[in-house]
């Protein structure tokens, strides 16, 4: 007796123990991982990625961004892929869940859908992208697959030019295999990402899934204040030109600025860094390295035209001057309707509630939906934890959005009846 | 035909080509000097007072904290020494006057005294003291002389263990000479120093010289503000606990506490470290390194108060843990009466303008005063610029400060009349 595939699960042990197999690469002692893309670490999770391939009986190959990719050939000859996958590089210490969830998630479905020989119109495609965090270049694997990934970014990558060749290199790939990793017109036709929430809406709506209508736009801004380095002993306070209390006050005036005129949105400060840096010397220099997110191009503007003013403000109150430096910026993404509606779908049916919801975070979906209808659904995270070793989901909570993307997967694909 | 001691000046010419040979060691494009303690340059300006003293037919030695002395024996037999000097280390990008003037100054006093032949109930020794800017160990040389550094500064050196090592190594002493360097009793019977006044002082009452009546005590703490990493996407602004906020919060409070409770004196926040330092990571902690001086003990410990206050007040105000650690701290010190006066009575003596007043900086001098009588001047800083490439003093202001020096080491010293 054969079973429809609306009645297809995941083998909710199997995942399981490859989910905790890929926990112990990397594991901190307090239970998180720390993974930054081309540490040791993560190429070792990179090796079980082909490992687990070779488990199902599929080979995967690397792309020129060292993306994995295992194709398992479910569909006609000719048909173009449906993705699905996350990464498995983490931020610094971070946790077990963040990306990792997404790509044991996407083998599990490829293995469900091999084992159960499952003919689909499309083949199913597992991946892993690269360096998705952004130790060197954020989104770095799906924004070069989807072949948006500007040049200016691989030159100008996060840390020295020496480090970033030396990493690349460890994954066998360089900067011109990054810019020419571009997929095939025609032949990506969708994206699934399961990810955590990494926030509590799910939570706070007691909803099981959340499915993603689209993702914020980032932007990030480092703004210098430079005023004069003076002894700490000998320069009277009123005569001082002193960066850092320019850097201390914009950091708090951006975020009141933001919790009054932007209610619901975020701004973060996530480093400042003084010149000389000497406990004797009144800094001369203060960098403030600072994001924040919004799901459109108008209300980014407006948060650029605010944290320019408080930052002109702090400059001014204490007789510094300012250079800003954009860095990092992502434009909001509004994701592919019918796909939101087949994950949401796919939920109902498993009798799983589920909310619609915007992510505050990017992800490699964001990049994916520039060249195909893509799609993301969330599972809660406890107490919103994330980029940390807090992180936590319930393993019933991963098992249910794996249930919920290979239904969605089975359906944009075309499954027919089971033998 | 002779010359009294009393008419007796350094050579001016002299000096200075001695002073721009050094200012050459470690110069920055800017005009500053950048010779943190055992660097490269550091080393090469330590050989410098070896060749300078071999130019005027003095043998120099270095002692265990890796001071150079270079002794002249112009007194009798068994005499105890009378030594003059300063440092040749700077802060990191400092300026060309701050501890090299004043040792420049003392070999020249030398190199005058052994050129006139003059007779002295005490020899001199010119100094060069070790780490004075506290690369790793704040008044390292002076305080291992006095025998007045305590073992756990010396194992707790800023900078990693190894690193402190190696360090001392270049220099040819460890951590176990350092902390036997102290003079016999009895050896020295004063110290004299000649200083820039890194302040404006002296330019504001239109003085020639500044004889310092005491040094200011040094506090420095570190305070560490605990929150929780999020990211920094999902983690709405309500529900954060944001170390950064408190660290900036803390910044500004202080400053304005010091204006108000303790105005003339000085706060400074020198540096600031968030962790984990990503831009898309709310800060788990923040630490602020933060210090202040006063003149006397009752007002160090008012401020010591006020500051904890503030920080605990920003702690509280963002939800944070807050953790104190002292680090460096100084005592207040008086200097030498009659040592103030020998100085003042010499510039008194060549018609320069002369005011007392505190030191707002610390200097060797002051741990030679905790085993000596120990006087020091100061001469005037043009716009009070120091630690940094912008300081400068005219060549006539440095002349006068060594002649001063002088005037004031033959008369401490009982020069007789000369030949």
């Amino acid at each position: 007796m054969g079973i429809t595939a609306s009645e297809l699960r995941i083998d909710s042990r199997r995942m399981k123990r490859d989910f905790e197999e890929l926990s112990r690469i990397g594991a901190t002692d307090n239970g998180g991982i720390h993974r930054p893309a081309f540490s040791e670490a993560h190429l070792k999770a990179r090796d079980w990625f082909v490992q687990r391939a070779v488990r199902m009986g599929i080979k995967s190959h690397v792309d020129g961004a060292g993306n994995h990719q295992a194709i398992l050939s479910c569909g006609k000859n000719d048909a173009a892929m449906l993705m699905l996958g996350s990464h498995l590089d983490s931020v610094p210490f971070g946790g077990r869940f963040d990306g990792a969830l997404g790509v044991v998630a996407a083998l599990e479905i490829l293995d469900t859908v091999k084992e159960h020989g499952v003919s689909l119109n499309l083949h199913l495609c597992a991946v892993d992208f690269t360096d998705e965090e952004g130790a060197f270049v954020g989104l770095m694997g799906s924004r070069a697959l989807s072949g948006r990934l500007p040049r200016q970014e691989v030159d100008l990558a996060f840390g020295s030019s020496d480090e970033f060749h030396q990493a690349l290199a460890r994954a066998g790939i360089n900067r011109e295999s990054i810019l020419s990793a571009a997929a095939a017109p025609g032949t990506i036709a969708g994206y699934l990402e399961l990810h955590v929430e990494q926030g509590t809406r799910l939570k706070d709506a007691g909803a099981d899934i959340g499915v993603v209508t689209g993702i914020v736009g980032i932007r990030c801004f480092q703004f210098n204040f430079n005023g004069r380095a003076d002894h700490a002993g000998t320069t009277p306070m009123d005569r001082r030109r002193d960066a850092g209390l320019g850097a201390c006050s914009m950091v708090l005036k951006a975020r009141e600025r933001f919790m009054l005129n932007f209610p619901g949105y975020v701004v973060t400060v996530g480093n400042i860094d003084f010149t000389p840096g000497a406990f004797n010397v009144v800094p001369q220099t203060a960098s403030v390295t600072l994001e924040f997110r919004a799901d459109d191009i108008q209300t980014l503007d407006a948060m650029e035209t605010a944290v320019y003013e408080e930052a002109e403000k702090a400059a001014n109150g204490f007789g510094l001057d300012l250079t800003i430096e954009k860095l990092e910026r992502t434009v909001p993404v509004h994701l592919d309707d019918r796909t939101q509606k087949s994950l949401s779908s796919a939920a109902e049916q498993m009798g799983l509630s589920n909310i619609y919801l915007p992510s505050g975070a990017g992800h490699d979906t964001q990049a994916m939906a520039l060249i195909c209808p893509a799609g993301m659904i969330f599972v809660p995270s406890e107490n919103g934890a994330s980029h940390s070793c807090r992180e936590y989901t319930h393993w019933q909570d991963c098992v249910n959005g794996a249930n919920v993307l290979l239904q969605a997967a089975l359906s944009l694909a075309g499954a027919r009846m089971l033998t």
